[in-house]
């Protein structure tokens, strides 16, 4: 899975081709060069991957022309036959849950007919608020053919702060995993996998194989690999019954990979998810 | 605290003066209606807040058009000499956490200069990633003189789900607190009060004393009163030294006042405002 986190001052040189223009503040042309350099990332490394999974955070403290970008780059990605993971770890209580949902997968009512959101086909959501607070993401995924992946247990160092405190159940990510499969029945996914997936940081490979046991049918989606440490050859636990109940995905790993491999990026990022793509199949499919 | 989560369907009959024009779409010209009816509600209820409290979720499912809607009504609270709190309970891993503190309360280096974020006074954030993932807001928080809000117990019935969950250190709500209270020395506040706040539900009065205890120095921001059932006056457990340590916030009873109370939605919202401010501040300060 293709990571789009942009960095406004890491772009590929070849974004700035269009963007020099005229009367435009520095959002909107920041803004045009972030989509741009997503789209000849999408060009590059797209075909070694199944889906994008753009995060949010980069477009939106771009404001309301980061948002566009992130619009322009969700049809492109859609344009190449890619699937779109949108990356916001949204949530909030009932009603304001259905709100976000509305805009990943749904469309908003209003007076001048429906607006449509982001067209996700999938997204990340944040279970802190308990069941009733995923419940409106579930049926928005379950109305519009998409998926979720729930955090479980995060790739960074302070997750176990709150994600492994010890409870009558086990640690706090094992009763997250219990809420996933909870969800299960209601998406409908592949096979015998689930449109209810979870987050479950590469950075911990040991604790994968009993998340696995709690979420037979769950995709999971390993972030860390690649810049944050993690490495795909030691998350065969996270295995399932199905070839895609494993995904990784790498961001700064393939856009940035001209700086470890040298040349041009586009031609070192569609290497380097070429890569990836194979190590993953071999070890986790 | 004016909560402004606007519902398309449900906008002041004033919000659609200036909108009727053009070649604009359903979500530019559902966006431009939102912001009218966000002025409005600002100016009608305004005087009597002290802040408002913009719900991201329902500005984002309009896209692009919808947070272009937001960045106008933070800006037009900001003429009316409002505070802006920007509730969007974002949570992430350290590298993206800081992204999104710079689209709230930063900026964003970039090529053609840096990016202005919303230039929020304060804002809400979701604490499950642990506290090198908080950090980042608080750095950010406390560079730009802003405050946050971290989640601590929620009005939602599920909030049980995971914040109430028994650990040896007493419940995952205790442990949150005492993340909050560690962070109260960052954060500059207003006399004894800091500006590292929790969101802590009105609708389970009952625990307000012990998370009290637990965040002295807190701003407890207490969701939950008027549409969601909790009551302002059940509410004294949350109390602290400084009669800002409790802030109220209230959307659905001030912007949809009229259909209670009848009459003119602006005359309405103002009097409901009033009236809550005078409540609020007799039990709580």
């Amino acid at each position: 899975m293709l990571g789009l986190d942009p960095d406004p001052l890491a772009l590929w040189p070849q974004a700035f081709e269009e963007s020099g223009s005229s009367g435009a503040g520095p959002a909107e042309r920041t803004a045009r060069a972030v989509a741009r350099h997503c789209r000849l990332v999408i060009d590059a490394a797209g075909p070694a991957c199944v889906a994008i999974k753009p995060q949010l955070a980069c477009f939106e403290r771009l404001g309301s022309s980061g948002w566009r970008a992130l619009e322009e780059t969700v049809e492109h990605a859609r344009e190449c036959g890619l699937l779109v993971l949108a990356d916001g770890k949204r949530g909030d209580v009932p009603v304001t849950a259905a709100a976000y949902a509305q805009g990943l997968c749904g469309e908003t009512p209003g007076p001048f007919g429906a607006v449509p959101g982001l067209g996700a086909d999938a997204f990340t959501v944040n279970p802190l608020l308990g069941r009733d607070a995923l419940d409106p993401f579930a049926d928005a995924a379950a109305a519009a053919g998409a998926g979720l992946f729930c955090l479980v247990r995060t790739s960074n160092p302070g997750a176990a702060d709150v994600q492994d405190l010890e409870t009558p159940q086990g640690p706090v990510h094992e009763q997250l995993a219990r809420m996933v499969d909870g969800l299960s029945g209601r998406l409908a996914g592949s096979g015998e996998l689930s449109g209810a997936g979870a987050v479950t940081g590469a950075t911990r490979p040991d604790l994968l194989r009993r998340l696995r046991e709690l979420m037979p049918r769950a995709p999971l989606l390993l972030p860390g690999v690649g810049a944050q440490g993690g490495s795909v050859e030691a998350l065969a636990g996270a295995r399932g019954a199905h070839p895609a109940a494993c995904l990784v995905a790498a961001s700064r790993s393939i856009a940035g990979a001209h700086g470890e491999r040298g040349g041009q990026p586009a031609a070192a990022a569609a290497e380097a998810a070429t890569e990836m793509r194979q190590v993953a199949w071999s070890r986790l499919a």
